[in-house]
Formats: structure tokens, C-alpha cells, sequence
């Protein structure tokens, strides 16, 4: 058994962006005793020598050969990471699809033989109920557990669950990214969320990106059911999580809402993909769907479905039209821009009056959450969330205020733009030459931000060229989307009165130093606004009411997909995106 | 490998009451050739000595150890029997529930690029449509294979599958008999039966009746899946066997509707059963369903559903509120009785008016199928069907009028009416001591119909004073049932204007036999109508029409359910009903 199972059976959730193959190095632990296999050549090219020689592993790598003791620094913990729940949003109230009876009848006798689904639809106040064999299963044991008080749950006519008297009905809410899924249970009948949880999405390990895993599951038959049940399997878990957190049972999920981009939906639900990864790239289905909780492998209310929202076309998916609606997209009175930055980067653009709703999808990879970045790693503890560079000091500020161990996003951004404004980079990305304040490192020059003693990790915290270039492919792609958009719609720059931030990273990104490296446009008339994670508060809407849900459905099939790629010039605006603004575009000027 | 499956691998399906455990003798062959294992205990029970050196064995006990060449009886094969299909009822026109629409689409473009599903749905002619993830998945290769020419088949505004231009939808209709099992594929459109199609219940292995089956899954943590699969792929095989016989396609299956008594459907849905199977005996669900066919094993259009008709209560079914309404049962003008006699049989009185429409649930057992009766078999090939002795003859008629092999159902009433008119048995079923007609057998005295030489087997037809019992058991609990229901409905003899035999036994049967044996009562005012399966026939126009879905609810609901076990006297009334008529008493008197 490898270390990072063995971690996971032990409680202890470990990050690993790759899905355990040994390339992302996130599950970095060290070996303080016991006997594990010898170092891999993945290792081997991760870790320093000296790390080796310190007992530092990775643990996807290392195979556990006996009793072990082992010390995990923060960095690599998975369930330490920071969730952003978008509470700068407003509120809505609770109209849920979801209706809960307290029922009390008469227990079966001889003189009353009625059918137990019969007896219970006899205990609600009106009309009639039916319930799929799935729910029966369910009531005739639970009925005689609970002596025939109950809590019934009904959706419009379908008896959905059954639970002991005054269980108040529960949903989940899932943003199903193609990195990270985030997941929340709230109570359906006050709207409250009881408890967030997250995970990484199992399917990393098939490919970073969505295109990857298309390609995985064209490439195996057996593909499209094992990335679909290794989703619903971390999604159950989730919820098991969730539950636990509150003290209540899986009988009292009666409902659930999803959004993901359009590919995870597609693998999610194993839809057919050829035609969403080939020209002319359209999906099988962009229409929301019910489907039943246990079809994804969820145990809940045996009758439960999950809502997933419709998605508006190509790439943009259902967590987009979650975002639109959460953050009112679809009802603006002034030309907005939102962005929702994640690993895919979906833009919207909405124009009051006009009746434009435009939106499409960028490409734009992981890097903002701390992948492929030398020292990066997601918003957890320890991670370098804001950075000051001065004369002869680096000014840092860390997630818990512990010390560094990594660059989150926000850090990332920073620290780049720091190097843009002390002209230590130039607008194409290059560090300068002969700076005395830049060393030389295994993959060229770097800058030293912590060195190994001050650090949390007891590893110098550097960025590098790489690093920097992985940053300008990023966001070379969002402003790329930008710019079609913008163009599609003929809107200028100065038209603009509202850029909307969303995600994660969104909400703790510094705007100047967005600004200053050029991951967005400078809009001279626009107001920011950092949402947070607006896509899983769409969905916690669209669980809670039956209006947002129809909302949902109407703002997709409002919205106009933009299709980046096939745009004129896509690759010149792409290029154009990944250079930084010129020396004289920089917003606070250093020496 | 045992003979029974070799058999059924080279597709020759035989008969097995017993579930190949070595008990019924019905899958009796001869071995002509090759090697085979040394008869079992079983069949040294069940086969002469004389039988076994002629090689003749049971296939479900000989095991397979080289290439063989052997005989199968007639008797012994399953697709040989006959079905009864009920012919003798009125035609109802279809108004099924799917609707085919024919569509042709342009193909996605890069300046289209709508979804699969709103693409498919733009050329419907009205309305919006949603399809769910399975239909989904089938629908793109489909759309695509088919150069976007489609059949799509569409249930209210759900679309349930796709097929090629000019595809008929079909149905499926089941009647789940407790040891039978008739299919039959409908085209929904024209209501026209294209093909029928018959198999044993394999649950026949796990307990020839319902109380066994239901005791079995008690026991059994794994009971109830497996209990259900097995039919589930029976059912499955018969629609391959019967789409085989039409050449068409699984997915033009888009409909289904089945019926069965209370237990078989609690099985086949996995529904709980320690309510039904102990006091006081109640459904988990009596209401009608829609389960999806893929969840009951059938491959069939992925949308397709498989209706459940209504059960009454305790085990009185949907085959029998299937009879209920392909007799008219629940809109009659004078006083009738309906009997379906099976394993499990069901009497129905309604008397018009009143609004009485009653319904009890008599365990009569298997024997008027052939089992338990020591020379039963089927009504297939070489069945005697109908008996009558003469002075010093015995005159038969057989089924496809061949050398006889054994005795069907009515062939066994017929035989016992004229044992009784021939006072070869007394009222209360003792075979008369010392009469030269009879002789000694195995099992005590027995009369000889067919010596070995004239019958198809090689082996001697005769009948036992157990299987004069067996009959006796039989018609007990019948005559009981009857009994309990025309004294709970305060109904005589004379106010029945009409006895409906349902049953494909009972289209069979004859009456003045029937009469002689006291199966049934003398009404002397009543007029006799056979009907065959009548409960298959309901099923199939449930299959084709919405009206008659909404009929057999209502039908359902109306019904009152009458308990026998716990009336007042059964157990008296269930020996009364084994005795036969006083010898005055019988209609065709014979010296």
C-alpha cells in the first residue's frame, strides 16, 4: 500500500493534484521513522537530495513497509483548505421543491389490511402520492421503526423519503469544478447551510484539464463509468462528511442541486462526449435534468433527486449559469463583465436593454490554483496570500499567519506583479539579467521569497521563470476570451460599469496587482466587485427555491455562447494576452 | 455441466418444475449415445429400473462428460407448450402512451451548434421536451448513425428513444404467473399483437408456491435481488426470443405493462415482504407504477418504462384486476363470477347495483398444471387434454394428436369426473377396492389409461390415488374461496347469471367435468363462458391504451379485498370443498 493510502485510511486526507502519479509533488510528507520502499525517479526529480536525505517523500511514491511514523506538514493537507463561500452576496428565502409532512396513523390490524403506502397517503393532509419501488423498500421498515410517526417527504405528487417525526428535510448543494468540488448541506426548509466541505475532483489523476480526460475517456472503453463513479464515490463521501459535521442521517437528503462546467456534467452523467470534443464541439444536452441521487452513487432519501442546472453551450457549463444568477447577471441595469476564474475560465458579458447575455470559456489551466508552480499550492494554511517586495525585504502575509510554505493564487499574482513594478521581469515575461536580487536555480534564474530556515516547510520558497511563464499561458487565454467577447458584442473598454470577480481566487485576488501583470484589462469606468465562489451559491439557491431554478433555466437559454476558438485572430489575441502591460501601463510605480 | 443447461446451450429449452433439483421428473430424456454420470438417489426415486437401463434420465441430474447423443421427449420441452391467448374477448382500439414522431434535422455546423437534444426536439412539432441521461447517451450515436433521419418516441414531454426512419414503437406485455410467464410484443400504434412468447417462472427453483418464495427471501439476506434477477432475465430473454420472431430491434421497445399477483410483483420490484407473508397480511404497495425496464433488467429503448397495473390487496394482483377488466367484470349488468385458476387462484363477484365488486385469493396450488400429479405434464404435445371410459376401452384425445405422454389439467378432471361417474372412486376420493379396472401400482392403487406400448413416452399413463388427492387439496381451497365470497357478498347459488373461467387451464376445462368433481358448484341459473388468459389480455390492452391504465385503477380501487384465512369457519369449508358430489349428485350418470 502507498503512503497516501495508507494516510487515507488512517483519516488523514492528503492533497494530490495528479491523481497520485508521482508529478504534482502536493502529497510531500516526512518519514520521521519506520521502513518505506527507496525513492523513485519521480521523486528523485521532485525532491532536493537533501529533502530525500531529511526523509521527505511523496506520498503517492513511497509504499509502506511497516508501522510508520510520519509528520505532514500543512501544506499537503487536504482538508485544511480555505473555502470561499461568496457570503458578499445577497440572500434569498426558501421555497423549496421539497415539502415535509408529520404523519401519524394507525398501525396495520386485522381489520384495517390498507397497503403501507396506502396507510401513510392516508396521513397527509391532501391528494394523491405515489412512491417508485426504490422509496417502498424504504417506508415499510421505517414506518414500523417509528411506530408509524413519521416525517414524509413529498416532491410535487412522488413521496421521495421517509425519517422519524420532526426531521427537518436536508439538501446538497455540489460545485462540481474540474479541480476542486465544493459542497454544502443546507436545511431545505429554513434555507440555513448546516456544513461546507470540499475535495479535490477524483478525476485529476486522468488529466488536469477537461480536454485530457475527454481524451481518456475516448481512448477507453470502460472510461466514461469508472470517471463517472469516481466522482459520485468522493460526492457520497462528501456528504457522508457533511452529515457527520451536523449529526443528521442520509434518509434526510431529500434533494440535491449540481453545477460543473459542461464537460464535467457530461462525464458526470456519462453523456456522449465525441461531438463536445471534436468541431464543431456541441454538447449532447444543455437542458437541466433531474436525475435520481443513487444513479450517481449518493446514498440519501431513496427517492432524491439531484437538479442539475442547464449549461449555455460548448464549455460553459451550469456553474457559469450558477454564477449568472447569483450574482443577478441576467437582470443587470449597467454593462457587467463577470469572470469566473478557475482551471476552466468561464466570462460573461450582459448589456441591459440590448437584452445581451454573452458568454464563452477559456482554457486558461490550473496555475491560479497553485498547479504547475514551483512552490505553489492551493489557499491552505501556510500558503503566501499577499506579497510586498522592498528595498532589501520581502513583505509576506500567509494564510493562518503561520509560517510560509507555498504560493496560493493571490500570492502568485502578487508576487509577479511585485516583480513587473521593481523591473525585475520584463513585459514579455523574461527575468532580468544580472539582478542582484534574482539567484540562479536548478531551472534558471528565481527569485528567493523565504528562504529554508524562515520557512514552514524548511524549503526555500522561490518563483521562477517557469513559473512566471505558466502565469502569462493563463492568463493569455482570459484575456484572449476577454477580448472576443468584448468584440462579439461590440462593447468597449470604457463601456464597462461592473467587472464581477468570482471563484475562489477571485475573492482574495489583489485587483492592482491583476491589473499590473494584465490578467484583466485596466476599464476606466468600471467598478469591482469579488464575489467568491458565486457558482456554489447558485446552486445553493437553485436547491433551496423552485423560482431559481426556473431562473436558472431561463438565463441559459437567454445566454449566447461565444466559441473562442473558431474567432478570427484567436491565436494573435492569445499571444497579445500573455505579454504584461509596458513599464509606463504599471498602476503603482517602483523604481 | 448438467444435460439441462448443455441442453439449453444448444437451444433446446427443457421443462423444469422443479428448478432442476431432481424432484418433478419433467426434464426426463433418453441418452442414446456418449457418456454420462451414474444415476443419482433422485432418479432412482423418480425412474423405473427398466427406464434407467433404457437410458433414460433426468437432465437436471446426469451430468454432461463428452459428446452425447440424446432423445427428448415431447413432453419434456418447454417451447413446445401451447399458450392460451384469450381470443374470445372483445377488441379494444389503441390510444397508447408513446407517440412516434418522425424528424429530420440538419446536422451540427459550426454556425449550429445547438445540443443533440434541442436539435432532435426542433423537429418535433410541438412543445418542449426533455430526455434523461440514459436516453441521452443512446440518442447522439443514434442521431448521428442515422444522418439525423430519426424515429424519436416520445412518453407525455419526455422523449423515451430513438430509432431509424419508419421504426414502429412496440410493447411489451407480461403476465408473471407464479409458475408461468406470457409475453407478447404489441405494436403500440395499430394495437396489433406481433408476437407471443412463453417460459416457466424460474423462481420455480426457490418454491413452487408463493409462501415458500416469500419464506425463501426471508431467510436469504441476498433473496430478494436474486429472486428478482432471475426473472428479470427471463423476462429479458423473451423479449429477445419474441423481437427475434418480428426482426425488429431492442430499441424500439418503448412501453411495457405487466402484470402478476401481489407476491410476484413485491419480488420482481424487491418491494418488503414480512408484512405480506405474516398477519395481518399486507401490500407494502398495491398502487400502480411505472418502474423503468432497464431497472427490471430489460434492454429496451432507455427511456422505456414498464407499467405495473394495481393490485386489490393480500395477494389478490393486477393479473387479476388485468381479468378484471378484459372481462368487463367491473361494468356488468348481472350478477357474475370470475375464476382464474392458476397455482394461485383468484375469484372475483360483482353484482351490479350494489356496486359490489369483491375479490379473494384462493392457495390452490399447481396441480391443475400438471405438477404434483405423478403422469402431469403441461398442455403441450402429446398431452391428454380429454378422457372418457368405456365399458372395456379407454378413449383419449391428445394434444396435436399424438401418442400420449401424459395428462394435462383438464385431461386430469376429466380422467377423476369419470372415475367418479364410473364409481371407480367415492365421494370423498378413495379409489373402490377390488375392481378389475384397477391395479396395483407403486403408490397404491392406480387406473391405467395408456399402456407403455401405445404411448409416446414408452412408459405406462396412469392415475394414482395421490393424484386423486392432490385434485382433492386442489379444489378445496377453490370451493372454499368460492364459498367465503358468496357468503361475505350474501350471494347464492341461484342469483349468478354468469361463471367467467379465466385462465389458460380453464379455457381448457370441461365444465360438465368440472361440475362432476365439485370444482365447481351447480349455479343453476348461470351461464358458463371460458375466456382464456384473460389477465394476459388485460395486460396487453393496459400495454396499448391510456384508458384502460386509468380503467384498472379504478377497477382497483373499487375492488373490496376479502381475507380467507381468517373467516369464520375456512378451515371447515376447505375440507367440505375437497369432498366430490354425492353420486346422485352427478350430471353424467354412468352404471
Amino acid at each position: 500500500m502507498m503512503l497516501l493510502d495508507g494516510a487515507r485510511l488512517a483519516g488523514v486526507e492528503l492533497t494530490s493534484v495528479c491523481g497520485g502519479k508521482g508529478n504534482c509533488g502536493q502529497c510531500r510528507i516526512q518519514v520521521l521513522s519506520g521502513d518505506v520502499s527507496p525513492p523513485t525517479p519521480a521523486e528523485k526529480l521532485i525532491l532536493t537530495e537533501m529533502e530525500l536525505i531529511n526523509g521527505e517523500r511523496l506520498a503517492c511514491c513511497a509504499r509502506v513497509r511497516g508501522s510508520l511514523k510520519i509528520n505532514v506538514p500543512k501544506a499537503s493537507l487536504l482538508t485544511n483548505s480555505r473555502l470561499q463561500l461568496g457570503s458578499n452576496l445577497r440572500a434569498i428565502s426558501a421555497q423549496p421543491v421539497i415539502r415535509a409532512h408529520q404523519v401519524e396513523v394507525a398501525p396495520p390490524a386485522l381489520t384495517d389490511r390498507r397497503s403501507d403506502v396506502e396507510r401513510i397517503v392516508s396521513g397527509l393532509a391532501y391528494g394523491s402520492f405515489r412512491a417508485e419501488p426504490a422509496v417502498v423498500r424504504h417506508l415499510s421498515s421505517m414506518a414500523r421503526t417509528c411506530e408509524w410517526r413519521l416525517s414524509v417527504y413529498t416532491r410535487d405528487s412522488t413521496i421521495v423519503g421517509i425519517a422519524p417525526p420532526k426531521s427537518p428535510p436536508l439538501g446538497l448543494a455540489v460545485d462540481l469544478g474540474t479541480t476542486k468540488i465544493a459542497a454544502s448541506l443546507l436545511n431545505l426548509e429554513t434555507g440555513e447551510e448546516l456544513a461546507v466541505a470540499g475535495a479535490l475532483n477524483p478525476q485529476i489523476g486522468y488529466g488536469e484539464d477537461v480536454i485530457s480526460r475527454l481524451n481518456y475517456v475516448q481512448r477507453h472503453g470502460d472510461g466514461a463509468r469508472k470517471l463517472a463513479e469516481m466522482v459520485g464515490e468522493t460526492l457520497d463521501k462528501l456528504l457522508a462528511h457533511l452529515l457527520q459535521q451536523v449529526g443528521s442521517e442520509r434518509h434526510q437528503v431529500a434533494d440535491g442541486c449540481l453545477v460543473g462546467n459542461s464537460a464535467m456534467l457530461h462525464l458526470l452523467l456519462q453523456l456522449p462526449t465525441i461531438q463536445l470534443a471534436s468541431a464543431p464541439f456541441v454538447a449532447a444536452s444543455n437542458a437541466p435534468m433531474n436525475v435520481k441521487a443513487a444513479d450517481l452513487g449518493l446514498d440519501t432519501s431513496p427517492g432524491a433527486e439531484i437538479h442539475i442546472l442547464p449549461c449555455i453551450g460548448g464549455f460553459v457549463g451550469a456553474d457559469h449559469v450558477a454564477m449568472i444568477i447569483a450574482t443577478d447577471m441576467d437582470e443587470v441595469d449597467q454593462v457587467t463583465v463577470g469572470i469566473d476564474i478557475g482551471t476552466n475560465t468561464e466570462i460573461a458579458l450582459a448589456k441591459p436593454g440590448s437584452g445581451h447575455l454573452s458568454s464563452a470559456s477559456c482554457a486558461s489551466g490550473p496555475a491560479f490554483e497553485g498547479a504547475h508552480i514551483g512552490d505553489g499550492m492551493r489557499a491552505a494554511s501556510g500558503a503566501i496570500e499577499a506579497v510586498r517586495l522592498h528595498e532589501s525585504a520581502v513583505q509576506l502575509t500567509t494564510i493562518d499567519g503561520v509560517p510560509p510554505v507555498g504560493l496560493c493564487g493571490s500570492g502568485i499574482v502578487d508576487t509577479i506583479a511585485e516583480l513587473r513594478r521593481w523591473r525585475l521581469v520584463n513585459d514579455r515575461g523574461r527575468f532580468q539579467k544580472g539582478n542582484e536580487r534574482l539567484r540562479q536555480g536548478r531551472l534558471g534564474p528565481e527569485l528567493l521569497l523565504v528562504p529554508a530556515v524562515e520557512s514552514g516547510s524548511g524549503r526555500d520558497v522561490v518563483i521562477t521563470q517557469k513559473d512566471v511563464n505558466e502565469i502569462q499561458l493563463a492568463k493569455g487565454a482570459i484575456r484572449a476570451g476577454l477580448d472576443v467577447l468584448m468584440k462579439a458584442t461590440e462593447t468597449s473598454l470604457d463601456e464597462i460599469e461592473e467587472v464581477i470577480i468570482a471563484g475562489a481566487f477571485g475573492s482574495f485576488l489583489n485587483i492592482e496587482s491583476a491589473l499590473d501583470i494584465g490578467l484583466l484589462p485596466c476599464f476606466p469606468n468600471a467598478v469591482y466587485r469579488q464575489v467568491g465562489n458565486a457558482a456554489a451559491v447558485g446552486a445553493k439557491w437553485a436547491l433551496i427555491s423552485r423560482a431559481e431554478r426556473e431562473r436558472a433555466r431561463q438565463a441559459a437559454a437567454k445566454a449566447k455562447y461565444i466559441e473562442l476558438t473558431s474567432y478570427p485572430n484567436f491565436s494573435r489575441l492569445f499571444a497579445l494576452g500573455m505579454l504584461f502591460p509596458a513599464d509606463d501601463q504599471l498602476r503603482i510605480v517602483r523604481p
